[in-house]
């Protein structure tokens, strides 16, 4: 890289990789004013993106790699908006050719946090900052203000945090992108956002389900229900668009839109992720696994045709009476809202130990804020999160943090009722349940692990600790009368 | 290697790594009639088990591994036996300098079946067979007779294989070791084994924890119950070893044992690594799931005790009647056998899951014809789950076979009584109740995915399919009223 060439730098920013995401991303920094190099691998893309939207902003073209980072301002910043994986690792391993020490190489693809944190490592062997960053928001969100969870070092941050929290979403005034903190930690991040989000739909999938088999009420008249709770506690996109899907009536048929869509859930592995880390890490967040087995299950038509045929494969239907159904709503929301409660300490938890295993050092309030707004998990509740977090950093679980742990409190006996009403009556609530035997077994004073200690020591020999003194025990379970042998 | 050493070869098969698993897998073989070599990298090890037990039958000493690679008839037959990860990949890379093509390494440690994979491919380029083993029963089975699950290719069974069958356990005539694959099928399956073991392990836990809340009976008078149990349906090891634990009293402070042991399960990882190999496969296996992070959720203390301080730490206590006394216990035995055949058609699915992703045409009967005997999961029970498989091979869920569809059947009342008294009192049974919510969820006409697939497709552009139709549609959700946009 010449001294001449980089002298005809006029990007402050460049974005590589123009599908729908990177577009829109481009777009919104143009549009706040950054100008903003723009190169895609097809050149057409970033023809099409300059003829069409050349007027929001400075878009600065660049027809291949090299004239891209010869358009960016010093230390350059380069966003990489390709597909997870290889092709992410091609376009970085093709910039750390162009790029000079003290450069910024920026993802904000979906990687996994432990691809994030190889690529920074080799990065900054090379001199190079490179960047993981979650953005959560869909296409809508990158144009008009994501939430942005940026990884990497503070060095980079100092740099690359005007610009992000300027694209950012704001909610009363504040930017939602906080440094999140070191290499992986930003993808990390929104890997729990997006389980969380895995945890959320499920939920409301099965209140949805409660209400419409209890009352037999219609699509519509449950999206009044979800109207109403919108007005609350519960206020979030989710459940926003959750009446709004409810409401909607399908043009070919005139059912009921979600009467016509196949009921086979889809997935795209971030619930996954987020599993198979908390499983490394110890963390239980059952929320999340049902829900993201749930979605499996749902997929398997073979399975379900099968057991339906076997079983009947109807639900109760209707058990509510009339004189009960206001009651029964309001049980079904504090349901709702007690089992969202433990999805959130359940991912805050993993934030927390993921942080700990991997030296980030993230602040959980401030993670609370980023979500906020612009991100498919906004709502109203994210403030008490931030608030309880601010009071007490070393908060044990976000379940008992006094708003929490009293808004639980006060709906336990709901959460109780709902999830018998279930279980009688055979509706499906592997969230639900899942998330209430995870409070029962948190707060219970003995659990029957004992047991499950007593076993393995039979016969493996695994030894155990007991309740009144120190150290590793095992007993000669061939002789129990005879010994028991300290370790 | 000269042909002169090699002649004095004197070991049909050898044994590498002589800690207790490998010890007594050795007297195990030379009491089966085979001359085995034994090596240990601290010769003491080796020592000691020939002054011990020399006169079991013929051990070959070998204090170097060449020494070790020359004692064993051609082609030879080196079993490793040492610490899973790096030791194992070690003293493979160290033996197949001294192997020749066609010799056979057998790997009995607790691999992970993708390092085995890794391990298989590596070798046969050597020209040698690897052949991942995965061997259940602790080190009692070791001794005594194991059930053995070996992987590889069928070359190396037609060596191997009438060794391992000889010393493995017998169940009414028939060995517990079948050829389950190729490369890592063997330790694949030996991994889904730990799984349901955790799931049989966490129900038997919540069993005894909602007899003795429901019944406020003593751990002795529970293990006459689980006694009464092993006659019947249930009749397995762990039930057998539950009611040996529970009898047991604490002799410093002439407690019940289960009293004095610490409540916080540990595990070794291989629930870990079934669960996350199911999220792989898009396989529910809920009921290891749970199990899992019941396991982890006991070991955090601190989140405990504040919760049960927020909380109060006490379930229901001594509700069920006298007089429902014996219809509740045998509420309980019919939960806990429903939920058992769960975890089990969970597990099952989960190896035809790996068997079609990785190629390896595993037989379903025969893998429960290996753990009739020897194994920690062995149970009457497996006979049933052979027979289903052999009279349908495509049976698509255990749940849906004859003999276990009208168990559930019949037990499916008493299963949702429990759960709504585990609910009601605040007794945590994560097991049981994400078991029912499978259940129920498997057999449902219409699941609530559809909702969710409709939020997906709302937020983020995701498309859905729809019931009528073939194709993917994604709903233009900003004029909904306007169009509908087939792609």
């Amino acid at each position: 890289m010449s001294s001449e060439t980089s002298r005809t730098a006029t990007a402050r920013i460049g974005v590589t990789g123009l599908a729908v995401m990177g577009r829109n991303l481009a777009r919104n920094l143009a549009r706040n004013g950054y100008p903003v190099a723009v190169h895609n691998r097809s050149v057409e893309r970033m023809k099409s993106l300059v003829a069409e939207h050349g007027d929001e902003g400075t878009f600065v073209p660049a027809e291949t790699l090299a004239e891209f980072v010869d358009a960016l301002e010093r230390p350059r910043v380069a966003i990489v908006m390709v597909k997870a994986g290889g092709p992410t690792d091609a376009v970085i391993d093709e910039l750390a050719e162009l790029l000079e020490p003290g450069d910024i190489v920026v993802d904000c693809g979906n990687a996994h946090f432990a691809d994030t944190r190889r690529r920074e490592a080799a990065l900054k062997e090379k001199g190079l900052h490179f960047v993981g960053t979650g953005v959560s928001g869909g296409e809508e969100g990158a144009l008009l203000g994501p939430s942005i969870m940026p990884g990497g070092s503070k060095e980079s941050y100092a740099r690359l945090g005007p610009v992000f929290e300027s694209i950012a979403a704001k909610v009363d005034g504040q930017t939602c992108c906080v440094h999140v903190g070191p290499d992986g930690a930003g993808h990390f991040v929104k890997m729990v956002h997006n389980g969380i989000e895995y945890a959320d739909m499920q939920l409301i999938a099965e209140a949805y389900d409660l209400l419409r088999a209890g009352l037999g009420a219609t699509p519509a008249e449950i999206a009044e229900i979800f109207r109403g709770w919108n007005e609350g506690d519960l206020e979030s996109f989710l459940i926003e668009i959750t009446a709004d899907v409810l409401a909607h009536t399908d043009h070919r048929t005139g059912k009921p839109f979600v009467d016509v869509v196949q009921d086979q859930a889809e997935q795209k592995g971030t619930g996954r992720w987020t599993v198979q880390s908390a499983l490394d890490l110890g963390v239980p967040i059952t929320g999340i696994a049902e829900a993201t087995f749930a979605r499996s299950l749902s997929g398997h038509a073979d399975q379900r045709a099968a057991a339906a045929e076997a079983f009947g494969g109807e639900a109760g239907a209707g058990w509510v009476k009339d004189s009960d159904r206001d009651a029964f709503i309001e049980d079904v929301r504090k349901a709702l809202y007690a089992s969202k409660v433990v999805a959130y300490a359940q991912g805050f938890d993993h934030i927390r130990a993921g942080s700990q295993e991997y030296g980030w050092d993230i602040d959980l309030g401030s993670t609370a804020t980023i979500w906020r707004g612009g991100c498919i998990i906004r709502a109203r509740f994210l403030d008490r999160i931030r608030e309880s977090y601010d009071a007490n950093p070393d908060l044990p679980s976000l379940l008992v943090a006094p708003y929490f742990a009293e808004a639980v409190a006060s709906g336990v006996d709901s959460w109780r009722r709902v999830v018998v009403d279930a279980v009688r009556e055979g509706v499906p609530s592997p969230a639900f349940s899942s998330s209430l035997a995870y409070y029962d077994g948190l707060r219970r004073n003995r659990l029957p692990a004992a047991l499950i200690q007593g076993l393995r020591d039979n016969f493996g020999a695994h030894t155990y600790r007991r309740v009144d003194a120190e150290g590793s025990f095992h007993t000669l379970w061939a002789t129990p009368d005879k010994a028991e042998q300290a370790e």
